[in-house]
């Protein structure tokens, strides 16, 4: 059965951490607003299911992942959903909900990432709220960004799996799907604070190795390298304005 | 088993969710940070599965949920544990999904209207940041508090299973978790911005019947007439500052 992937065509935001977990497991999948022009693809085929009538359960807003009948929103839903079928996931009611406990973590810390650029509400351009952003991105590059690397390090360091590896995972010793969304985290990051990620990935070397590591998986490292890979803009979620850097 | 409630011990914040489950279910639970003076109670108890060495498996924050060796942080992870346990979620993987995913929603409306008195940081008083509330809130009264309750209203109004019923609920026939969250959202918008919610209600006649009926709900009344219902207060997530409201 191929997946439907529903999201927004020009930007990587929350789709990406479903697509980085469809692309790592080489599972059959089409992104189906990029698909303009084809047969029940496009934006219209996506927005048909936010706003349409047909929908008993409609999601909120995109990504949505479409399954053969099932309709599912939310990021980290998707992937909790998506985490075993694709072997991304461990077995076990514990290990998986605390698989999807990190990734909830993630969400929220995504969401704050967001909301640099937009403290004052989504419906304002960035320009009608830029002093804001300004205020807003000291207080997350002094508090919120040490609090949050501080946790993935110390998720990292105290999962058992990690013991004598170089290359650490957030749970267990085999990939799961928060492993490749915190690598989309340090990823973004990068690209849109780059002087205060630096400093913080110094005090997160377990972190920095994830990310490193991460980099180097064979189907993801193939899928970073092409065209199905939209580079980071000033659209999406992780966004490069100095003015919120330090 | 006994069910352990870790959160702050003067606000309803996010563990009255989580509070709410448990009440209506009659379960057998300790709130522990409110339990000062008690062996293996009050806010040291709680901090130190937050702050101490001991766990393997650190929540980031609270509420968090200890059921014997798990430790369960998010809320809606905690609400998808318990779902089952407590008779307040569907069978099925597609409706526990669905059920789930809702309660993402409600998690992603709660941050937002958070974030109301604290557009800039968490780290800050409101009173740093009352110029920027005042303009963030007009823009959630605008947008983004008549788009969620518009969902809540669709899903309630697609929900097959109240065909021909007075009390509606969010998914299939029986009460589950996000109806009581639901609940408790449109209570904090009542104590917090009772004229913009008094307008957003009259278009969303099933969000106000769901609200009527779990008021009703026998042990949830009970619970919501005794000294266990911590008042509504400006230090949690639900705040009267009436230049927030319109």
């Amino acid at each position: 059965m191929t997946f439907e992937l529903h999201y927004w065509p020009t930007i990587q935001g929350r789709g990406e951490f479903v697509r980085l977990a469809l692309e790592a497991a080489g599972a059959d999948y089409v992104d189906v607003a990029r698909g303009a022009g084809k047969e029940r693809q496009g934006l219209p085929a996506m927005m048909e299911f936010l706003e349409g009538n047909a929908s008993a359960r409609p999601p909120f807003a995109c990504p949505f992942l479409v399954d053969g009948r099932h309709v599912i929103g939310q990021t980290a839903a998707i992937l909790l959903y998506l985490g075993p079928r694709l072997g991304l996931a461990p077995k076990g009611e514990a290990d998986a909900l605390w698989t999807h406990q990190i990734q909830l973590t993630i969400a929220d810390f995504v969401s704050e990432v967001h909301d640099l650029h937009h403290p004052i509400g989504s419906s304002l351009y960035y320009e009608e709220q830029k002093d804001e952003a300004v205020r807003r991105s000291t207080d997350f590059r002094a508090n919120r960004l040490p609090k949050f690397f501080g946790w993935f390090e110390k998720v990292l360091e105290r999962n058992p799996g990690n013991a004598g590896r170089e290359l650490p995972r957030l749970v267990g010793r085999r990939l799961s799907y928060p492993d490749l969304s915190l690598f989309q985290v340090v990823e973004g990051l990068q690209y849109a604070l780059p002087r205060a990620t630096r400093r913080v990935l110094k005090k997160a070397p377990r972190v920095r190795a994830l990310h490193a590591g991460v980099a180097q998986h064979r189907r993801l490292a193939a899928y970073l390298a092409s065209q199905r890979r939209i580079p980071f803009n000033e659209e999406g979620l992780f966004r490069a304005y100095p003015e919120l850097d330090d």
